[in-house]
């Protein structure tokens, strides 16, 4: 480690460094950025580019008494350094070690816990409005990447902001992309100002200019000032933040540090809302990261010397690419939808293929969903492939702009269940309680790659309605050899004499398989049943339980309105009289594996087995 | 019934009439609306305002190749009357009759159904998009209300739509202010372009305004228009729509039809997004309701004459109101916030006596709810005031910017459950569901005005996280005289003895009272385990159950997660071995009224008593 960076254990430590030892310091905070996440992984390109911003925010504001809100937050490793995580950075998304995402938690430097878009603008409006209503002094910065301006949280955000009369901070760190390249209007506009710094820079001395213009010059410059003309309205309006009630100061070079803080000094005496426009390069001082910083986003472990990642294996987001491509093939109506995440969701091939019927609508679930529900009213077939977390977002528009339509729309839920290191914000455990209030809806939660392409045959041509197809982050997990998919609604596995009963769902299946190896193994027989298709729940796959003595229902999904309680409301509807017994999460999960995740939530094959056994033995 | 209205079967039929036939017919239109509403109630205020802009819309365009699509669709009654549902008109929002929003299963001249904000133009930028896939012909137009844009959805829509290069017309409908007073950056903005006629009218012919500029003239604007310079740039780029993309046009006069007809006509040979800013005025044509546009917005029957309404009595709103405002006395912590319902959700009074507590964000549930996690982050403690079906939009922002940070923050939900005429997109059923996946929050569900009051002073106060108070619209019911509330989670009316419990929460309690009573006189003894905090349930209520030979569960909510499941698995948790019938709600309910509604899902105390003596009596 740097020793600089090793000298720095609170913010108030930068004040000590000259522009020299301030530059060192941005290099080995890179350093240390590029060894911990080849290790650990993380997000790389998107902290490489703010090394300078940190530093410079840092060095003019007084954190934790002036506070930081870090847009998303896959940008705020060097945040974490300089606030006193440094000793702790090489644990960063490791179970008991700190998290890859801000964290209120964690540190008094974290106002607030993120890691979802567009939420920072809301959220520090309120963190500045307590200040302000318990005269609290302090500023207050939220740190918002172009990508997050594509949600309109963020114009939410800027709306109500830009009516305050007080010094209110928005840093957009302009890196012309968010997670995928940047689309939209706003995207193209924020094109359209980078490239005329000339006028931007010198923002409030219009006159300036006038005066440089060829055949004008100061006689139209007093004119203009003095009278009353639209025309000055229009020159003392000029960006689409001025628009939204901000003063704009932009855009600046964002990783030279001095300017930074710089403009950060002189804006925060201004009692006005003000953005200040900031252009980083995303993976800044990595070569293999700038030239591929789409790869770069968030990664596992890499080799630091040539870039290269443990290479991806097929996983469930190629398998859903695979199929829908096919699919597309032999039905033009197929259209894909996705809400920057075309890497992600397995879609690329699809966006080549077919880029008339594929739509990226930026970070914009709601809007994503209210386009579906639209092209389905016109007569395509949608599917929007989209994480769980972020399915979130468009709940409302399920119910209000699909479901309420009567039409079909297809919901390709990937990184469903547990997420592993991303943590509490990423993990995928709310789709399938919120997914089943929607009316009309059918839900498919496949365990293997080739039952999540059946699945999503059926979502499409055999059920009405809006329908989901939900599956986890990564590759599939173990599969017996004797077990066969029926591609029926659901499958039985195991001795079919046995009176204990595993019910389970998506990937859970083949812990549960280890489990009854195991407990067979132990002399104890059971049997499990695996629901494909688990909402609504086929009548029949209640009847196959019936007469169990106990039915263990295991779920990666939260308990609260989840389908193992409405197992249980089938079973007592069914006269069922054993034993029920549900085992799902009951709230948020901490960053850590994947499979340490199982184990702590008791769902890995061991804690199954732990549990009947402990049960049933005797 | 005006002749000329009613020789109006189709939209084509307007093309026969001259123009002063179109004023004659716009004013039999208003007099119908009114004469209509005056008896149904509905929304007049909005729907007067638009009687000419949509005439002319069906001048210009053929719906229904042509398709119209009305942002949250309370304005749609004249194009109800010009699209073949003239003879139905009078049935609107009740039971049978045409609904009060668009609906897309009632005509084909309404290519969606709405009632949501700000879902418009995504909606129309997919139907559109279907549209070009399919080599279709035909325009989609979207009509926007200012008030809905203050909706992030309105903006995802336009940041996706601006990118076309076809044409894609937006129509502004600026009627300054939404349903309350409209708010926010982008409010101010548009009255400030409002007051510009002059430029704005003559977009795209920018020099002739510098010719007339005092001190310039052609010298200046040759020099402009040959040169690269900025300024040009920035004068064809003149509005925040322009920005996003579109060409812009107006302000124009709402009221003037031929006028608007010419607009409409020039544009929609354009192949590029065009924004027409029309300034309509509310309530126009009836003065009560141009006087006081907020009273005249959703209405219940009233006194054409006099302008006067049934006075509504005290309700759950206004008592929430009273509660409200007396807590904020006691502590300075508490915030209220509105997203643009301030009259509906009873804190007028609030919004006077703590003005700077007082928080209206617009018709933007997402930020209300984010801005409202920042707050309490900040020590204060807000209190979202908001409608059900509302709510349903700020279901991540619950998840992500309130629970997980651990902070509190209370939602005060009202017009939860049924609430009748305004049908489909308005009814409060899912609430109970997909608020009890939100990790650590707790849900009361009073059933009379002092309950509620009791109920916000325990989520306030009482528990820890996130807690919600929900009470429907309107007023309380029936209070049997020996029936007190406890204040505790849950209460026990009835013959302690019965062996047939009716469970259940809010204003229900009032139907199964009623339902106890005329069992009773049938000679059979029931009683009623009545939950006021119907998440988490107290274990001790599940205990005075137990001993029942059946439990009647009847929910005005979504059975789908619903309360009566989760009832049901902590029954089987306890090893209940009687009867278990849930009767809830299984989706999307009609407009009709609230009354009729609850005998429809069998939820009245007629219904209750049926279901139970049917299965009991023998």
């Amino acid at each position: 480690m740097g020793h600089l960076l090793q000298s720095i254990s609170s913010p108030q430590d930068l004040q000590w460094l000259d522009s020299g030892q301030l530059k060192q310091l941005c290099s080995e905070i890179r350093e240390q950025i590029i060894q911990t996440i080849s290790t650990n992984g993380g997000h790389l390109a998107s902290n490489l580019g703010v090394v300078e911003l940190t530093v410079a925010l840092h060095c003019v504001f007084e954190s934790p008494k002036d506070q930081i809100v870090w847009d998303v937050g896959h940008q705020s490793y060097t945040h974490k350094m300089l606030t006193g995580r440094l000793n702790r950075f090489e644990t960063i998304r490791m179970r008991g070690g700190i998290s890859g995402f801000p964290n209120r938690l964690e540190s008094p430097h974290d106002p607030l816990t993120s890691g979802h878009s567009s939420t920072s603008i809301s959220a520090a409006l309120g963190i500045f409005t307590a200040k302000q209503l318990k005269d609290e002094p302090g500023h207050v910065i939220s740190v918002i990447g172009d990508g997050a301006l594509t949600g309109g949280l963020a114009y939410e955000g800027m709306n109500n902001a830009g009516r305050l009369h007080k010094n209110f901070i928005v840093v957009l760190n302009d890196n012309k992309m968010s997670i995928s390249r940047n689309v939209g209007s706003m995207a193209r506009y924020l094109a359209r100002i980078r490239t005329k710094p000339s006028y931007f820079r010198i923002k409030g001395n219009i006159e300036n200019i006038l005066d440089h213009l060829p055949g004008l010059g100061r006689p139209f410059r007093h004119a203009l000032t003095k009278s009353k003309s639209v025309l000055k309205q229009l020159l003392y309006n000029s960006t689409i933040f001025e628009d939204m009630g901000f003063y704009y100061y932009g855009p600046f070079d964002g990783h030279d540090t001095a300017k930074l803080i710089e403009v950060f000094s002189n804006v925060k005496s201004i009692q006005h809302p003000v953005l200040i426009h900031v252009l980083t390069r995303k993976g800044k001082g990595y070569s293999f990261a700038e030239e591929n910083p789409k790869a770069f986003h968030g990664i596992s472990s890499f080799n630091v010397e040539t870039g290269k990642a443990v290479k991806s294996p097929e996983n469930f987001s190629s398998a859903f690419g695979k199929k829908i491509c096919s699919l597309a093939a032999e039905d033009n109506r197929i259209c894909a939808i996705t809400a920057a995440m075309q890497e992600g969701t397995g879609l690329k091939d699809f966006s080549k293929q077919y880029p008339e019927r594929f739509f990226d609508t930026g970070i914009a679930e709601e809007h994503a969903i209210t386009f579906a529900g639209g092209l389905a009213c016109g007569g395509m077939l949608p599917v929007f492939a989209v994480y769980s977390s972020f399915l979130q977002r468009g709940y409302d528009q399920l119910i209000h702009d699909v479901a309420l339509q009567r039409t079909k729309v297809v919901l390709a839920v990937d990184r469903a269940g547990i997420v592993g290191e991303d943590g509490e914000t990423h993990q995928g455990i709310f789709d399938t309680a919120f997914l089943r209030t929607v009316p009309g809806i059918t839900i498919y939660s496949p365990s293997y790659y080739d039952e999540l392409q059946s699945c999503l045959q059926q979502a499409i041509y055999g059920c009405d309605g809006i329908a989901a197809v939900r599956y986890p982050r990564g590759t599939q997990l173990f599969r017996p050899f004797d077990f066969h998919s029926s591609r029926n609604p659901y499958d039985l596995y195991g001795n079919d004499s046995a009176d204990i009963v595993l019910v389970t769902y998506g990937r859970l299946f083949s812990n549960a398989c280890q489990a009854m190896a195991f407990m067979k193994g132990q002399g104890l027989q059971t049997r499990i049943l695996k629901l494909n298709q688990i909402f609504p729940i086929d009548p029949a796959a209640i009847q196959n339980v019936l007469n169990a003595k106990a039915v263990y229902f295991f779920e990666e999904g939260i308990t609260q309105g989840g389908i193992g309680e409405y197992f249980s409301y089938l079973l007592s509807q069914s006269s069922y009289s054993g034993k029920f017994h549900l085992r799902a999460i009951r709230g948020f999960v901490m960053h850590q594996t994947m499979v340490q995740a199982m184990e702590q939530l008791g769902l890995s094959a061991g804690e199954m087995a732990k549990l009947i056994t402990s049960e049933c033995s005797n």
